[in-house]
């Protein structure tokens, strides 16, 4: 994918204003690599979010050298990937140092990583605590550095009456899928569930209940993502309306809007397959639900024809919560191309300026430098 | 400048890769705006950096409002260029609250509003006290936001050999008109020459002495400037070889790298028609001199053919050190177009990925969103 994009002229922003003698100065700019990349990988994407994942290719594809803290969820897996980087390093004469592996306990090392002046960036996929410990590493340095830090979303689904009145059934099933693929490991995992109160809600609440029951335990990916898991839908027991609060089990709870308005610990991510069916009693309450809410990867319309007004007076919010706005789909799923946007406001990532997914990722390892008066001996 | 590049259809990214019904959704990106846009006006450039400046240009061109803390040390000036916006905007039909101009006293005013929730990035010129008093306000929001804080730069020229001997004395005038011009209040100020031992050095500070001997105390944009570079160059007179270290008269001091490697409080910068000149034994010296300069808005190269080598040796150091290079220049005079880049790594800007001058300037204020499987209806 950054081979095609590498290809093409323009991934460094070539520009050139030519000058004019006695008024101005020949002007060239370009974008060049920030330097060497600290890439920390994810524990649920053993591939597309580690060792050899979206931020070293984007990394390495703008110029940098990177150094990954392999994820102790996956060490050997992360120890292969490693090693074909390094191969493929050798085998395409690229400098030798292009591209190292390590690994260490706790976060101390991590940090370590962070601090270290000769890193010029850094890449994070993992939680909010974690992100925030490496963004304030990372301002406390006497030369502060970017970070991308991808932390939590809950990835609001929001069911328009049309949609809802018209399928409650088939809404149902589909967003049973989306929970629960992955026993809901997903940064896009829809957590978020908002409605407003009327035809079809009743029955999509008894086809949740029939498709979540008697789901079974799920295996994490680690022990310390169970337990969290296993405290998160405890906490909630008592708003239960479909699946189980008990061990790794799919599980989504209720709240009204007023409710959820008040309970700020509503709002936080449980990672797994657990939602938060939230009711509004009018259009509204669901604006104003959705203006309260913190940044997010994504956000979904599901929708009728009927339902497009409604659509239309929540979008512009709507982008200014989320990095992708969905229409009749579902958060989980992120095709790798030009156009996609896996990114979003704060707290879902530390900086919504960028992508971690696409080839539009190659920009948070750039930046640009103008060249005045060069001659072409010095530009070739 | 920004009229021509919003009616390119490129300003905003767009970008759209069509889906394949079962293969993968429809997905289009484009960039919208962060939001309302804290501007502090500089206190040098009350039209170029100030109420109605780059920042303020690039934030509306965006689609952000915009609320400018004007700058103490021009006032009226600043209420003037206020006025000019606000009668614009209302004349030109833009939404009512787009633009705001604010005074109030001291720091913890401007803290204040960039702590404002409602406040989404910060564009800011001027002290590097300033600029990283406000980057902890931006990190410690509940929210933290961007800021793009254009802070200190000491700009170095380098002296190539051949060129040092073709014409010192052509080199010393040359250099002489950037260093005054404005009493050298521009951030772009050459406070910094290399050179190295050889010769055409002795006759360059010769010409140097010959050029500043009797300059005039300058009258300084505020008493607090003034005050500042009195005490700047006082605390180097033990080292003047030209001009004058007293009252606020422009004055060349002189270490050799050694001393400049020793004493950091050589690399501070001097606000004013203040600069260094640091004599080196050999290009290795040299070279390692430019290695150990923090970043900066600018670097420049004086060479003539037979530097090229030594030119080409040192560009990948200067790249990383500089957000502008200019060969056989001087750094004084920024142009505004399309491919400039008045910014650099830390501490000459607090985000050496972007530009304050120029439209590039336009993407500090953007963010991606994409749009997946949109109907027609709502794209329009």
């Amino acid at each position: 994918m950054f081979a095609d994009l590498l290809e093409s002229p323009e991934w460094d922003d070539p520009r050139h204003v030519p000058g004019e003698p006695g008024v101005r100065p020949d002007l060239r700019s370009r974008r060049i690599p920030l330097g060497p990349v600290a890439v920390f990988g994810a524990s649920n994407f053993p591939l597309a979010f580690s060792v050899a994942g979206g931020d070293t290719a984007a990394a390495l594809a703008a110029g940098c050298p990177v150094v990954v803290k392999g994820h102790p969820a996956h060490p050997r897996t992360g120890a292969l990937a490693g090693r074909c980087v390094t191969e493929a390093a050798a085998a395409t004469g690229m400098p030798g140092g292009v591209f190292a592996l390590v690994s260490g306990p706790g976060n101390e090392f991590g940090a370590r990583l962070v601090a270290d002046p000769r890193i010029a960036a850094v890449g994070f996929t993992g939680s909010r605590s974690g992100g925030l410990a490496l963004m304030a590493v990372a301002q406390a340095r006497p030369v502060p550095i970017p970070v991308y830090a991808e932390m939590s979303s809950i990835n609001p689904v929001l069911l328009l009456p049309a949609r809802l009145a018209a399928d409650p059934g088939g809404l149902a099933a589909a967003f049973v899928g989306s929970l629960t693929a992955g026993a809901g490991q997903f940064c896009t995992n829809p957590g978020l569930l908002l409605a407003i109160d009327g035809p079809g809600l009743p029955e999509f609440r008894a086809a949740l209940a029939e498709g979540l029951a008697g789901s079974p335990s799920a295996t994490m990916l680690t022990p310390a993502i169970a337990d969290a898991y296993r405290t998160g839908v405890a906490g909630r027991a008592d708003r239960i309306i479909a699946g189980s609060a008990e061990d790794c089990r799919p599980a989504v709870f209720a709240a009204t809007a007023a409710e959820f308005a008040a309970a700020p610990a509503l709002r936080e991510e449980v990672f797994g397959a657990a939602s938060l069916l939230v009711t509004c009693a009018d259009a509204d309450e669901l604006a104003a639900t959705v203006e309260s809410l913190e940044g997010q990867l994504t956000a979904t319309l599901q929708g009728e024809s009927d339902d497009l007004p409604l659509a239309r007076r929540l979008l512009s919010a709507l982008e200014r919560k989320a990095g992708r706005i969905i229409w009749n789909g579902w958060p989980t799923g992120v095709e790798v191309n030009a156009a996609q946007v896996h990114g979003g406001p704060f707290p879902a990532t530390s900086d919504g300026r960028t992508t971690s997914v696409g080839t539009m990722a190659i920009e948070r390892f750039l930046r640009p430098v103008a060249y005045q008066d060069f001659p072409a001996e010095l530009t070739t």
